[in-house]
């Protein structure tokens, strides 16, 4: 038994895309449109872990995508939580729980879908701005 | 960058225990008690699969959990979808979307969470019960 992929349903393709991969960093592996059904899935992972996947499901009839609380979010373990949240920041992603222990931090999809940011191995020296900065919304 | 979790969140955890582990066959990896958040954390893996983890978050408050739409599924890769479909439902777990054409079915978690159950390698041949098996609501 394999744990294979999170499906996770899309409003925009193009700014999710941005947004996982541009600016999150995670890398497209595959791609099928299906006409018949409307619809295009797009699978990602993590560069080099190509195993556990998110699979993106855009639907081609627009769709009011809301969350529920049964799903709690996605979690990936990053080289350097600092680096990643002042990047995903500059580009204008929301840090709604900044990394202010140097290990943990969240952010939304364009969806809403809450992303855990976890740094790899011992958490970071405590340092600003991220030190000081409060929570934005919720995650 | 890697994949840790997709956390989802559990309002009985002996009953959500009792599916992915006991009826779905994943494995309990790590627990914590946190009496001072009243909450637990349990994360389970797929056996020979220990890297790609689910993490039921239990909040000791009762809490009803509501679905939404931007949360799709998880997908789990199984040996034989037949017999895993049918220990399923001798043990009352509702198959969804029955494995039809061999190959694909859906059940959901106590909280409604959508899990799709992918067979291995070649789809099965079609076979009865199954081949014949209409849906039941939706996943």
């Amino acid at each position: 038994m394999k744990y294979l992929h999170t499906m996770v349903r899309v409003s925009d393709l193009d700014a999710s895309l941005d947004f996982y991969c541009n600016k999150l960093g995670l890398v497209e592996r595959r791609r099928r449109d299906v006409p018949a059904g409307k619809f295009t899935l797009v699978f990602l992972s993590a560069p080099g872990d190509e195993d556990a996947m998110i699979e993106l499901t855009y639907n081609w009839a627009p769709e009011n995508l809301t969350g529920g609380r049964n799903f709690g979010h996605l979690a990936y373990q990053v080289d350097d939580i600092y680096k990643l949240c002042e990047s995903l920041s500059k580009q204008g992603v929301v840090i709604n729980r900044p990394p202010r222990d140097g290990r943990m931090a969240f952010v939304r999809s364009p969806d809403g879908i809450s992303i855990e940011l976890l740094q790899k191995g011992e958490a970071k020296p405590a340092r600003e701005p991220w030190a000081s900065m409060p929570n934005t919304g919720s995650w």
